[in-house]
């Protein structure tokens, strides 16, 4: 194999969704992978795809799935399918081979990931689901603060949320919506986030119990377009701390992403965690030991702005590059381990995300994990 | 009546709590208001407020709240006592011909409450209670946006936050903790803040159903020291929209005062609804129709940050000025109506009090208002 191809691990886009004329640019803009291929259902819409995007005219083109599975040069899939469909096309991506870069959420629930993870495991390829934002640089700095006990303390509280006001037409056409697509609609798609953030906040400790709140909003096919949640830690972390978290997510309301984080010394603020208000810089916001002045008229601190650069990447080509480099290591270094991080995270969001549902479809009962 | 009597109104404060310095101070800076007298159970208590605070010699000392009730040169009282006393001193307090400006919560319970208002209603005496934010012009200029259509459009969602991380000390002595002063604990003390926050938003109209969620936590005494709620509005506003609310409140976490209101077009955010952090100025951020740029690289609109000067007079300032403008309507102006508007927040304030520590002793059951 020659070195440019060792060195650059080459992609294949299984579906031509929205999402992957964003991935697409960030794989060729990651110095360690390439776009490969791109297969639609239709060979008319493949096409449409490369053209629209700019892509290289050696990109080959594909009108099926299986047509690009089977092509030896794809490395590895990114996989922005309907979710119910992920199960069997990654699957059938890992038996012939291909590490699984797939969109989240990545399963309807944990027992589908699981078949894809064994699928992936014991074939020796690498799985990842697409949370760009866990690659930013942000995120690393406010995780740096995060467990630096001199400054938050132990985590007391935690809220995100995930919230867009779609248009008719979504509601009416999207994927994210239709009962037989992808059935966990505003909770798989928004609420991926939020649970996600809430896990990442408590460094992949799950919680105690998670409780879906009254609010709940279905459509007419029972797939919910607007949801809260309560996460419980009622077991101290290694912290100490006990933490409650509040997610709330819905298709109804403007656009927001925020994510707060409140220790006991101080908290962590900010209100596009998913996607950076601008590509090359972001910022959060953080008080530490905030009280009020005598009389009660004021602050004695102000919340500081900490601005992060991210110009050499942006958050989904950073995304890409560590995807491609584990890929890379596994296939040129014999006996490099296949990293175990990455599903990991996947499969406990995934058991939040099974978790809120459970919650949902009981009524709003908790419902409790075992330890 | 001398003129300069009829324009100030002379005030007595009933209790010598912390929060009474803050008020004492506002008192003194409203043009048509002065302190009059001030009353601890104790004497030496009521005299080292006055000298620690700098108070005017000519302020009249009293041992006992009722000398302070009796003094016929008192119009009104500020009574910051623990809420267990509220029913007591209150009543007293309007039957000796004293208008009310109460710190919040104004009591145990509405039933509680009623026993107040009634006491002021029959003696023409006008009643308040302390919620300084609701004073601020900044909560004017976002109550403006809030309701010109063209901008938030429907409300969807409330979020709101009280959050303080108390010391030791605090949950050894503060009253605010203790099941025999003031049971109501985080909720009375916070809470009145969120849940008033919730009802500002949606004009006073009172929602369907309150749940508890399972986070809260209690102390030895049963006092609620840490709860969230969730509060729905599930009949349509005049504007169209049901709401979600959500609120925190705790004295386990670090400093946070957090208002975000999100519409179906827009959204409107502070950290400092309650205390600004600055005297002199307040801010929000407010962001109208963001969505995200082609790829969601990055969004269309950054939040927009509006500065609200409050340079007159602080917001307890505002407060103090504003009840004393209605005292002195009523005291002057021949067939002068009370103004119904401050008792009624109060009391739908209270009401949804109420409803969270029923929904908390029920085991978080919904709590249902009747129509």
């Amino acid at each position: 194999m020659a070195e440019t191809e060792v060195a650059q691990v080459r992609f294949g886009i299984v579906g031509c969704a929205n999402i992957a004329r964003k991935v697409a640019r960030a794989i060729n803009l990651a110095p360690n992978s390439i776009l490969h291929a791109v297969a639609s259902r239709s060979i008319d819409k493949a096409k449409r795809f490369a053209s629209d995007n700019g892509l290289d005219p050696r990109v080959k083109i594909y009108g099926s799935y299986d047509q690009l599975l089977d092509d030896p040069s794809v490395d590895a899939v990114y996989m922005p399918l309907p979710t119910s469909l992920h199960v069997h096309w990654a699957v059938m991506a890992a038996q012939k081979g291909k590490h699984v870069l797939i969109e989240k959420p990545t399963a309807l629930d944990v027992g589908e990931l699981d078949t894809i993870l064994e699928a992936c495991q014991s074939n020796g390829l690498q799985f990842m689901d697409g949370s760009m934002w866990l690659h930013h640089p942000r995120t690393v700095k406010m995780k740096e603060m995060l467990f630096d006990s001199k400054l938050l303390g132990n985590v007391n509280y935690i809220y995100s949320t995930s919230t867009t006001s779609a248009s008719p037409e979504f509601f009416e056409n999207d994927i994210r919506v239709k009962g037989n697509l992808d059935s966990l609609g505003a909770l798989g798609d928004l609420g991926w986030y939020c649970l996600g953030a809430v896990l990442w906040a408590k460094n992949y400790q799950l919680p105690t119990v998670v409780t879906a709140l009254p609010d709940v909003t279905t459509n007419s096919d029972g797939v919910i377009i607007s949801f809260s949640a309560s996460i419980q830690y009622t077991e101290p972390s290694s912290s100490g701390a006990t933490t409650n978290a509040i997610i709330h997510c819905s298709f109804l309301a403007d656009t927001s992403m925020d994510l707060t984080i409140t220790g006991s010394k101080g908290s962590l603020n900010l209100n596009d965690f998913i996607i950076p208000q601008r590509e090359s810089s972001a910022s959060f916001e953080f008080t530490l030991g905030a009280k009020f002045v005598d009389l009660h008229i004021g602050w004695n601190v102000k919340p500081e702005r900490v601005v992060v650069n991210c110009d050499e990447l942006p958050q989904e080509g950073l995304m890409v590059e560590e995807f491609a480099r584990v890929v890379a290591g596994i296939r040129t270094t014999p006996g490099m381990l296949l990293d175990p991080k990455w599903p990991e995270i996947s499969r406990k969001t995934q058991m939040l995300v099974d978790a809120v549902k459970k919650s949902v479809d009981l009524g709003c009962k908790p419902v409790y994990f075992l330890k």
